[in-house]
């Protein structure tokens, strides 16, 4: 029987207050209104950010279903949408595209202004919610809303993807892959023959390695304390690691040792350290290097430097998922999956059913994973 | 009679001693050795430079002959120079362009290794000076030396120009001109249609209004203290004109508001303060914006900012000499101002003859003159 224009009855993950816990419960999701898409979600990445959304160092509205980096299948839309049908395979955009506003018309720009990031709602554009649990409201999150069997997300928020993409691999490139990978192929731009540092090597860290390996650099030095992580950095494109650990004098000193004086042509900071970004800053060459902090910092942050540090030409820069443009750069990055262009397996390390999302929580908080996909 | 190997007696201006006078005198000038150019000086500008080694802030050997900003016609070669001949109308380059290092090979480097920025030797390659004051050698300054009748500088530090360029005029595209009009066409890439912000309207902040408007800004706001700068900014381009001190609110805000909460697309720092760097950085867009330091920083000073002016895609980076090439770009510079793209004459306030070098020293330090240029 069809589900079309009526409520669905289906599971969720709802976080009710900050440091509260995340339960798997039944929910109601309404049909998509007019520039909706009612959403399957046939499997969900966890990411660090919705780990936040757990323990409050983000803001938002609870009660509140999160989730933001999945696949799913189109079960319905709203009237007036075209750029998807039911049936469609597709990601949704934690960072939509609505194409209207002043970012998305911007080359360079990505930040689109409908992104909830801003404006902090929890709701759709109309002020309201499409989930409730017991008849009581609950929030959207980052536009998406993954963390349940069916979602609604408005058209700017989703991106129609080559069918026969595997969802369990697919859905890193909703957030943490395209966070790294586009840093180094987007937002760094970087060259063939040129030589990177990765400051950070977890699941975002190996992103950004592949993409400088993408992007044809000769030269790819992974940083990380732990020494753990070097293996699948070397596996993922990796030419050398080391660990701060082992030396006495300060990173950045290091690395310009390895490298003749001259520093890295790029640098990547993917801790979202202070300390860390400044260290990625000074271990690029001081006249062409690039620095791009991927990473997001603690909030209220600040960090004290030498104005020197920029004044000779280093270039520094920051992105938000790697500076792609979601809707037009999301399917393409699929096409390249497809085409072996690079391969998601080294970033999943488990795979749970969506009930066991608690354990996935405590495999992030352990440092025992480095990406957990549910499957619905 | 030839001068061609002979030494040559000439009047240059001296400073002895940081803090110490600066004294025309007569002193000898020796030939120039292998792969060296001898230069005849015919003009040269003052530039704020030029008094922090008349004041000791920046760092060199003394005595010294200072001035690096000049157009000059080669007298002389020494064996084995080939890209110019006695008799070429040049400037000489206070950041070489050796062509074999590696920012020389870099397409977007210019802090060419040969810059005695980084040696701090105030000598020849070979070590030794070609300048002698009562038979004592005098130091090299910036790789050039211009505050003399006749100078020595390494072929890495000549460029042919056209014969035609008045050297009165030219003699900025050597550092002033250069340095901003570069910051904003050649480091920023300043796109047709955007929006600029320039704190700090003095030679090299005018220098940037023109560059910004030579690439097709639609929008270019001046920010001074002193509204005396603005009649001269809207002159060369500025489209509008702001001072802090009219405002309760930061600067930074100001601009915002000016912008529809936009932020313009690109702003240029060219004070040399700390403080305005981080306002200039959060002036343009969160986004896309693009902020240049081409403001020299204090030494030693440091900086405190919020890392999320970074994280949400600005782009934050500064430039030495606007990031040219110098000895391919200078020539090209002197060609369009040949072809009138734009006129250097707003930013020569005074000639003066070289014996009135104290003077123009002064017209400095007291804020009356753009540019000061002397004639010798």
């Amino acid at each position: 029987m069809s589900t079309v224009g009526k409520v669905i009855k289906c599971k969720a993950a709802i976080v009710f207050e900050a440091k509260g816990p995340l339960k798997v419960v039944e929910i109601e999701v309404a049909p998509p209104k007019a520039h909706e898409v009612r959403i399957k979600i046939l499997a969900t990445g966890i990411c660090r950010t919705d780990d936040h959304v757990l323990n409050g160092t983000i803001k938002v509205n609870y009660p509140v279903i999160p989730g933001h980096e999945a696949v799913g299948a189109v079960e319905s839309i709203g009237e007036g949408v075209t750029c998807v049908k039911p049936g469609d395979k597709i990601i949704p955009l934690c960072l939509p595209q609505c194409g209207k506003c002043r970012p998305c018309k911007n080359p360079e720009g990505n930040l689109c202004e409908q992104s909830d990031f801003f404006k902090n709602t929890g709701l759709m554009y109309d002020g309201t919610s499409r989930f409730s649990y017991k008849g009581k409201p609950i929030h959207h999150f980052a536009n998406t809303s993954t963390f349940t069997e069916y979602t609604v997300v408005h058209e700017d928020s989703v991106a129609k993807i080559d069918p026969a993409a595997p969802p369990e691999k697919a859905c890193l490139i909703g957030c943490g892959f395209s966070t790294g990978y586009g840093a180094a192929t987007k937002t760094a731009k970087v060259t063939p023959g040129s030589s990177c540092a990765v400051f950070g090597l977890g699941g975002v860290g190996l992103a950004v390695v592949m993409g400088c390996k993408a992007a044809g650099a000769s030269r790819i030095i992974g940083i990380n304390r732990s020494k753990e992580k070097f293996p699948k950095a070397k596996e993922v494109g990796a030419t050398e690691c080391v660990s701060p650990l082992d030396f006495k004098k300060p990173i950045q000193e290091v690395l310009l040792d390895m490298t003749d004086g001259e520093g890295v042509d790029y640098s990547f900071e993917v801790v979202g350290s202070t300390e860390t970004m400044i260290a990625a800053l000074a271990s690029c060459n001081m006249n062409y290097g690039t620095s791009v902090v991927v990473g997001a910092p603690p909030s209220a942050s600040e960090m004290t430097l030498s104005p020197t540090l920029i004044f000779t030409g280093r270039t520094w820069k920051g992105s938000v998922l790697g500076g792609l443009k979601s809707k037009d750069d999301v399917p393409v990055l699929v096409s390249e999956l497809m085409a072996k262009k690079f391969n998601l397996d080294p970033l999943i390390t488990h795979v749970l059913p969506f009930d066991k999302i608690n354990e996935g929580f405590e495999l992030l908080r352990n440092g025992k994973c480095i990406r957990t996909v549910l499957k619905m």
